[in-house]
């Protein structure tokens, strides 16, 4: 599948480095050697490779830049933000979750090696995230300790259950819960905003940037991570599977509790406009330097995939 | 389900208070609030306080004496050692893995709530430990970021591909592997030696150890690591269900490589009491402050749970 980002990026000959030097650097993480049992390697590295957005690591790397820090330094965290990504991804398709069989395009996990294999490969994914944070995040860096220490706490909480695993937990009972817009708000916070939003405020701890910078990186990831779910669920509410790369229409075949099933179509693409505005406003005191991420946030209203 | 740990090592008083230390840690450490859906703390806290050996933090605690750190540095590490410790057994029992319902003399988690909920329990230990690696371990403590950073690096390293998760996909693969001691050797020394030899090295980083001394410790590690999967093999083979806590006899169904399977019960208790021989020996050069690991040591051997 054609890394849609990057041709939607390819003007900007900058953001299209940065996604070709996170899929190096995922790849060179993830090569483990003989210490792990061969098919667990490469169910990891089918997992976490070819293919995806890459959006959170573009969001570290992006905010890393724009608080005036290395880029080179902050690799190593982005690549640990997107294997919890990819872990999420392998555990949300499990038969016991959502049982889904086509992820990116390609079989999901559990389908193309086996159910066990995909409950370990989130596992082990879980894990190499907070090794390369204790490991390659302080080797050969700018990066301290305290800093370090910093990262993997946050990523840590917005990972758990008070983060992502809770918010998909909630939105498995989403059924017993009241349909209301403070639900969805509520769900679509912990699912898709705690790691977006996390995403940033790692980039500006790297940089080492101000309590003010962290809290505008942190509003600005809520805005984006709520629109980001918008369109997602527009994107299976009206996108085509071959283009969206796994199955759709399926919110509505769960009866799931969805923004375009709330407020319509039209109505949910005007949130997702607004909430984007919202994003970029947040950005306001950056000025010029703010660019890349104007990008990215745009990016996640327009997204075909 | 009486813990039976405390119960053998009572005469041993400073044991019984350290494991109610960590019990006492353990259930305030995951008490989340309501940042957390209800359902999932509950389903964490079912799966992690009342009941089991509470071997691991009881091995970081030990360590960290004999080095000459202070208990109450290490009572978080230990108790993140413990979760992870947790989530393997909630996932090792999922229906996609060994599919077990009982566990420590209670239904295991997915047959106690559900499939879904078992997966996220798991995925939010694992989190949470390293939150509290992140969080607690350097609040209000001796323990500086650079020895956080290295506990964390030790933890995910042991928890990961290279370690228990390793192992656990070894061991379900065992059937196409070479029924020989070296697989033996090598299924248990991830799937249990990773995770208790690291338990007593963080307790060593913890207190400062030298380099020889975390040496000394990674080897008694293996040595009682290949102990207690001996005599877990000998509990299943010979031990009575309503002792032990779990289902017995299910090695011998599933045709599982064992000690006891591969040797015989006799020869195997032979190598557990050599192994722990072993493990005592690496201690000699630390003299009399050895006692309680020593205790723990033979615990292994003796044990009925």
């Amino acid at each position: 599948m054609t890394n849609v980002v990057a041709i939607q990026l390819e003007s900007d000959g900058q953001i299209k480095g940065w996604i070709e030097e996170i899929e190096r650097a995922l790849d060179r993480y993830s090569q483990i050697g003989d210490q792990s049992p061969e098919l667990l390697t490469q169910a990891m590295r089918y997992s976490l490779l070819g293919g995806g957005k890459r959006l959170r690591p573009l969001l570290v790397l992006a905010a890393c830049e724009m608080c005036g820090g290395s880029l080179a330094d902050a690799i190593p965290a982005a690549c640990a933000v997107e294997m919890v990504h990819a872990y999420s991804l392998v555990h949300d398709d499990l038969p016991g979750m959502d049982d889904d069989d086509m992820r990116r395009g390609k079989a999901t996990c559990h389908v193309q090696f086996n159910h066990a294999t995909a409950i370990l490969v989130g596992d082990s994914l879980q894990s190499l995230a907070f090794e390369l944070l204790a490991g390659e995040l302080t080797a050969n860096s700018n990066v301290t300790p305290v800093q370090a220490v910093k990262c993997i706490g946050l990523l840590a909480k917005a990972a758990g259950c008070q983060g992502m695993a809770g918010g998909q937990q909630d939105d498995l009972m989403a059924n017993s819960l009241p349909a209301t817009e403070t639900t969805l708000l509520r769900i679509h916070r912990r699912k898709t905003g705690a790691l977006l939003s996390v995403s940033l405020e790692i980039g500006g701890v790297i940089a080492g940037a101000s309590q003010l910078q962290l809290e505008k990186l942190r509003d600005f990831g809520q805005n984006v991570g709520l629109a980001f779910q918008v369109t997602d669920d527009l994107l299976d509410a009206t996108g085509d599977a071959s283009t969206v790369g796994k199955r759709t229409r399926k919110d509505d075949t769960k009866g799931k509790l969805t923004y375009p099933a709330m407020f319509g179509i039209e109505e949910s693409r005007r949130k997702a406009a607004e909430l984007i505005q919202q994003a970029e406003s947040c950005l306001q005191s950056f000025g010029a330097k703010a660019s890349h991420l104007q990008d990215i946030a745009r990016f996640v209203l327009e997204r075909q995939q």
